[in-house]
Formats: C-alpha cells, sequence, structure tokens
C-alpha cells in the first residue's frame, strides 16, 4: 500500500539523527521547509535530550510536530547488514517504520546511505514489478535538469534492473519535471550500438521495442550527462556514483581556480567585484545544496536521502524533494504503469518489522 | 624489443588521415611540434594527394619528414574487428608497423580509438608481465595533475588487471611527472574498505602486499579524482571512460554558465574585461587541448591517441607526450620494473604484420 497525503495534512518522518551536523541541520531544516511547505507536519525521531533544546527556539515548528525519542542511532560507518540487524530501535529505522504503518507519508534522513537503503527495502519492500530500488538525481544540465540513476544502490545491474531504471526515471521525469515525453540515454563508453558490455546493450534492445512513457534515444557518454542530452540518463550505481561525484569534483576544481584567478590581480579584482552579482546568482544556480535529496524510487514509500554534510538549506531541500513526490503521487504513477504495461496490480503490503 | 630513440634523432610515425580535420590538423599540429622539438622527424602515413598540398606550406618540416601514400583509411565508424582485417594498408596500420619495424619510436593518431588500440595491440604486442594495454591520460586537479587509467580500452578488468594497471600509473608518474613514490588510488563508490565489487576489493588487498614503485592509499571516489587526493587513479576503462568524459562534461557546462554570466549585465561584462587577462590564463590552464594525448600503456612501443575533433595546437601537443615517453624511456622502465618484480625478461619480439 503506498500512503497518500492529499485527504490529510503531509507527515514527513525524520531521521533527526542523521548526518554530519544533526540533529542541528535537521531542525532548522524542518523549519525552512515548514515556511515553503505550511501545510506540513513532522515527526522527529532521535534524542530527546538533543532535539528538544533545539525544537524550543521554533515555536511555530514546534506546534506542528511530535518528538519520540530513541537513544540509538545508526552511526555512518556501521555495514548495512549491520545497521539492520542491530539497529531496530534506530531514529532511522524508526522513521522508516512510520511510512510502513502510514502514520507518515515519507521519511527524509542524512544518515548512513547503504543503512538507509537496507532498511527501507526491508521494511517498506519494493513496487511490484520492480526488482531493485534505485537512487536518483537532478543535474543542472545546459538545458535545464537531467534525472540521472542509479548512483549507488546496486553496484552492478543486469539489463532488465536498467530496464526499470529507465521506467521509473521516465515517470519521475514526466510526474516532477513535467516532461511529456522524456528522452532516455543510457550511459555507455560509446554511442555505437557494439560499444559496452552485454547488460547495457540487452538493456537498449529490450527498451526499444518495449511501451514506455518515455523514448530511448539510445548510448550516451559521459559528457552527455550535463549536456542536456537526454532529460534521464540510466545507468547501473558503481558507473552512476562515480559520474556524479566526478561532476561535483570538477565543479569545486573549477570554482577553486576561479577562486585562484579573481585574487591574482588587483585588476581581476575589481572585475570580480563588478561581476560579483551575477556570479553569486550563478553560485547559487549551481549550488549543491539545491540538489540536494536523492530520492529512493521502487519502494513502496517515499524515501529521501539528503548529503551526509548538508547544512539547514540543503536539509530543506531534501524535505522539498520528499514532498513533491507525495504531493505528486509518483509511487501511485510508477504502479499505475506498471499495472498498464505488465498487468500487476498494486496489491502487496508493506513488510513487517523486524 | 621496444625502441630506444637516444641514439638517433627521433623519427615519429603520424597517422595522417586520422581524425575530423585530418590530415590538415596533423600536418599543422606536427609543424608546430616540430618547434618544441627540433631534433623530430616525421614520417606520415597518408594520402599524398591530399597531404602533399598541406607540405608544401611548411618547408622546415618537409624537410625532416617523409610521405608514404596509402589511399586506405580506418573510419571512425568501423569496428576494430573489421579495422584489424581490412585495414592491412590503412594509414593508421603503417604508421604502426613502422614502431613494429623499428623505423619510428613512436606513432599518434588522431582516428577511431578502438581500431587504434587492437592494431596496436595486434602488432606490437603487449610488454612481458602486462596481460592488457590500458589508456591512460593527466587531469589537472586542485594539487597539479594527476595520471588516470583505464580510459577505455578494457570494458571489464579482473584484479590484476587493475594491479598491472597501478604499477603502469605508478612508472609513468615517477618517469614523467618526476614523484618518486606516487600514491595511487583504486576508484570506488566508497573508501570503506567493504564497498565495490570483488575485483576492486581484491585488487586493493593484492597491492597492499605486493612492493611497488608507488604507495597504495586505498579506494578513492569521482570527487578525489580531480581534488589531487592520489597521483595515480586506477580503474577499469567503462567507469574510467564515464568518469573522464563526466569532468570535460562538467567543464564546458560551466564554461557555458559563466559565459552566459558575464554577458548577463553591463557590470558583469565591465567586471569579465577587467579580469579578462587573468581568466584567459585560466581557460589556458584548463584547455583540453594543453591534455590532448592518451597513452596507450603496456604495449612495446609507443603508441599515443589525439582527440579525434581535435585542432593542431592539440595534436601538436599529443605529439609532446608521445615525444617525452620516448625520451624518457618510459617503456624500457616499466620492463626493468617488472624484470625487478617478477623475474621477467623484455625478450618477447614484436608481431609480424597481419
Amino acid at each position: 500500500m503506498t500512503v497518500s497525503s492529499l485527504s490529510k495534512p503531509l507527515v514527513l518522518a525524520l531521521d533527526a539523527m542523521g548526518g554530519d551536523f544533526a540533529p542541528d541541520i535537521v531542525v532548522r531544516g524542518a523549519a525552512k521547509a515548514r515556511e515553503k511547505y505550511p501545510e506540513t507536519k513532522f515527526i522527529f525521531f532521535g534524542d530527546e535530550t538533543k532535539v528538544s533544546p533545539l525544537l524550543a527556539s521554533y515555536p511555530g515548528l514546534k506546534a506542528h510536530c511530535e518528538l519520540r525519542h530513541t537513544p540509538e542511532i545508526v552511526t555512518s560507518d556501521m555495514k548495512p547488514s549491520h545497521a539492520l540487524r542491530q539497529g531496530r530501535n534506530s531514529s532511522m529505522r524508526l522513521a522508516i517504520n512510520a511510512v510502513a504503518s502510514g502514520e507518515a507519508s515519507c521519511v527524509v534522513s542524512a544518515g548512513n546511505t547503504g543503512a538507509l537503503m537496507a532498511m527501507a527495502k526491508f521494511v517498506l519492500k519494493t513496487l511490484p514489478g520492480i526488482d531493485r530500488p534505485a537512487i536518483a538525481t537532478l543535474i543542472p544540465t545546459q538545458r535545464g535538469e537531467t534525472v540521472m540513476l542509479d548512483l549507488g544502490a546496486n553496484i552492478e545491474c543486469d539489463a532488465e534492473n536498467l530496464v526499470q531504471f529507465a521506467l521509473m526515471g521516465a515517470i519521475f521525469c514526466h510526474t516532477i519535471l513535467g516532461r511529456t515525453s522524456p528522452t532516455i540515454g543510457l550511459l555507455n563508453i560509446g554511442t555505437e550500438e557494439l560499444k559496452g558490455h552485454d547488460e547495457v546493450r540487452i538493456a537498449a534492445s529490450i527498451l526499444r521495442d518495449r511501451p514506455m512513457p518515455g523514448k530511448l534515444i539510445g548510448f550516451v557518454e559521459g559528457n552527455d550527462i550535463t549536456a542536456g542530452t537526454a532529460d534521464v540518463i540510466v545507468t547501473d550505481g558503481f558507473s552512476g556514483n562515480i559520474a556524479l561525484k566526478s561532476i561535483e569534483g570538477t565543479a569545486r576544481l573549477i570554482s577553486h581556480f576561479l577562486r585562484q584567478a579573481f585574487e591574482s590581480s588587483l585588476l581581476a579584482k575589481i572585475g570580480y567585484l563588478l561581476a560579483r552579482g551575477t556570479l553569486l546568482r550563478l553560485k547559487k544556480r549551481v549550488d549543491p545544496r539545491r540538489y540536494n535529496g536523492a530520492m529512493f524510487l521502487g519502494l513502496q514509500g517515499v524515501c529521501v536521502k539528503s548529503h551526509g554534510g548538508t547544512d539547514a538549506e540543503g536539509f530543506a531541500n531534501a524535505i522539498g524533494v520528499a514532498h513533491d513526490l507525495v504531493v505528486h503521487g509518483f509511487n501511485e504513477k510508477i504502479a499505475q504503469e506498471l499495472a498498464t504495461q505488465y498487468g500487476l496490480n498494486n496489491a502487496h503490503e508493506h513488510g513487517e518489522a523486524l
């Protein structure tokens, strides 16, 4: 059962203890997000002694949230299997459970990615017709934004996994970005049909024949991601993670070079001062915080992962991503599409808690 | 037998017909390179009717080169296996043959990468102790330059391949960049020991124990490439190609955004004019042409691949890369290191031409 929030105030479950600067950024992020989405309510899961004093500073937020105490946390270096066995009362796990029980419409955590995926998959289960969930995000490109998945949930993927990622990515692109027939590109190391390993070539041949809520344009290469060649970029979690982090690293490198350049002479300094407003707008445009909030697609419930090192602004954006997925009924649309394509129904029940 | 050029003028074999703008950029690139390396001589392989008129414009170059006519070419969309069978008289093949026969010390081509690798491997053979050649390049980072390999020669690699890439990368870094004990990072999707697929984890455990001309620092992630976390980044050809092209694409995206920003207001335009000198120096610093020239490491002969779409400046840089590999005796050093490590000798002979 996927949770629809349209008939009641939207309730978000927040892992208050996940992330390098938790619980501070979680509480402040929620306060920021509530300004934008005043219909939301929050359930914070975490250590009362730490979260409660923070909430005291935000009376507007406090009036629309609930705090559930747990002293247990999932640490950033915990193995997913360990977290699954030992973290049954952790803030992360209890927040996920709240989605499974229907108390909350979605969960947001800045904690350990592997543990969050393992727990979310175990508790919420995958959508019928989806074998493996994938991590997706939006990437800024020369032609707007592109959806890329998988970003690290699945190190090795077979052709059918890639096909399912394409389907989920296309529905996401249609539902959230409003593009009616999104173009889909399979990430490869050449655009010729013979290039790449078996999985990616078989996936291409399946996608060419199967009716899809999007259109395969074929293979794309690493540089096509930020060129915006396709609305949806599909790849395995190993390559996807490396591509995403290579993009982030390059943005940091160039920003480092630019800073050096603008500090290198008096003329350059004055030039910078004059162009400052524009450059700050550009900085804001490519601000990684703006793109914070990776979605776990393919689960029976909305789960969003924030960068571990983000600040309150970034965490608020991750909440916004979760909010949008719920109000646009993203999961319901995937289930519908799968039912149309494969005659599947959405009768799976949430798994029992461990 | 690897070719040493130290006792005679350095002779480079050039595939005059490879690349989007060949033979124009090849001839002009060679003319540029000769200004920097006046001791070099060139053998051009290609269509006399096209190359000869171009050479006529560069009498200084013409006096130090030879033109060998062949009407056959390897096209950019030709399958490597097809090129290998059908391209025995192609400009690319004849240029490689010149290295095998000892006439030239190295070969440079801007043609079809897959065909070049297949032919070079077939004709020149791999160095003893190296199972598969790899494509390597230099990448600009926050701390100077980093060597990355493989960039696309091997879609799937086993642990031993990765170990050999690490060895070749470290020797390259030591020989060409002068770093005495280069740090080596294995590209992965997390820095924890449990992360990644089997191959990368087994490679790490081998590299930890094996004496190497460099030092394994462990796993690195996509963002570490341009951060300069390691002197040598080792990965399989699929991930490496995607990482490299993601980096190139991001640099293009940001440069596109910057252009837009500087054109967006009068103040920004004036700011740009003031900072122009500095920004142009920065542009030069990250100019992809400066990093043109991917090296095929692990062959019994020096083979350098230029970007297909490069201009004369970029092609001249690729010639420079080949030049440096030869004069620093890079292949001899790998052979020496392998002999020391494994008791191998360098007695392989070049393969016969097909």
